[in-house]
């Protein structure tokens, strides 16, 4: 049979919102970078520098990335299901190394410059992300991608991983507009009330974080661009459906 | 009929989390006027404790409040649809008011001090979370309780007013962290880093902000908590199926 009749392509509205979900996380990424650039002296691991790459690394990896993976499931939605979950696997696995690197970053800096750890706000939120994070992604490999659980198992965890994995991401950028906060106050307090160009720079930087969440947001919960389940998983769904009719449906507590 | 036969009581699971979240709605209150009472002096109008008005009608108006509206749909699940919408839109309004009261005594102490208005990113994302929480209270007034909007229109604006009303407490939330970050580097930015008891307290009390929208967004996304149609709507929701069943289903662009 034709691939483009059993195949059919992506919702034009879906197309759309996903080019300005990658559009806005370029434009976060390089106006993250030009902050620490234009106004902090650029980024370096041997010096001082080395806390800017704390924030590129956390905006790359747990805003950029993170937010990518959560997508895979209505960009691919006509691959397997297999080597989609396999891809989203991979976009975590990597957004977690990247923002694993910004958080030794800004530890081993201020080991360096003497000064205190996890005493703000921002740091308190950002650790408690990046662990729970690395604890989603450990539960979803072991629920979903290693054979052990049952279907039914899958069945019962799928909806709460899909709820904690959009939590977290949300988690991922309140954490990042607390970082900018701080990191303003920290550099430019003096200066900041008289709406200087830095001042204003890391302003729109935390407007577009917002607006970058609330377009994933948006794609991830309209129920009309989900992944439809292809011809094969719909057989296999069904073949499941009727050996567990006979089961008694209040059976879960 | 009896009237307990047709009017099935709450989930149990649901009214576990209300609890939860009722109590831990009741906490930020009181931790917020905790903060104010014992760290910052007070709260008064006509003084310098001015300011701190601000906080406490935030927490109350867009943070409580707000979310306690979101969740009447579960809450009051057999009454009929038109009083739980009254009720929806009564407790955002009444949440808008005491908003606005906190948004005024920030403006007018800044005013008495002579300090400049809206340049942080807190002030920014606030002034974004209040006006666009007016309009979608207007838009959800003109809706959902004039009658001049079809049936049709309605169920088209429906899942939108929802998404955003989430959103829009979520923004309300991260604006509230924004603000514990900015006062805690405004008041106690040379002792936040050892680990003094005002910023443990507010550090504490952002991380309940979080945790307190987590349970709303957990109660409000569960489909088998959704408020289900009263038998006398599934009647009329079936009447106007049948009315429009000889439509063509791709009528909407």
């Amino acid at each position: 049979m034709d691939d483009s009749l059993t195949r059919p392509s992506s919702p034009a509205g879906l197309s759309c919102y996903m080019a300005v979900s990658q559009f806005l996380g370029l434009a976060l990424i390089a106006m993250t970078g030009a902050w620490m650039g234009q106004y902090r002296g650029g980024i370096a691991w041997e010096s001082s520098l080395q806390f800017n790459v704390h924030p590129l690394c956390m905006v790359i990896g747990m805003v950029f990335l993170q937010g990518d993976a959560l997508l895979v499931y209505r960009v691919f939605r006509n691959e397997t299901k297999r080597s989609t979950k396999i891809l989203h696997g991979l976009l975590h696995a990597f957004a977690l190394v990247i923002a694993l690197v910004g958080v030794i970053a800004v530890f081993d800096y201020h080991r360096k410059k003497g000064f205190a750890d996890m005493y703000s706000l921002h740091s308190w939120c950002g650790i408690t992300a990046f662990s729970l994070y690395f604890i989603q992604w450990l539960m979803g490999l072991s629920f979903f991608l290693f054979p052990g659980a049952s279907f039914s198992l899958r069945s019962k965890y799928k909806p709460q991983h899909v709820f904690f994995g959009i939590f977290l991401f949300i988690l991922s950028i309140a954490t990042c507009l607390l970082g900018i906060m701080e990191m303003l106050l920290f550099n430019i307090k003096a200066t900041y009330s008289s709406f200087v160009p830095e001042g204003i720079l890391a302003n729109v930087l935390g407007l577009l974080l917002i607006v970058f969440g609330l377009v994933i947001g948006y794609i991830l919960t309209r129920d009309e661009w989900k992944r439809p389940p292809l011809a094969e998983e719909l057989a296999l769904s069904m073949d499941f459906k009727n050996l567990t009719m006979g089961e008694s449906p209040s059976s879960s507590p």
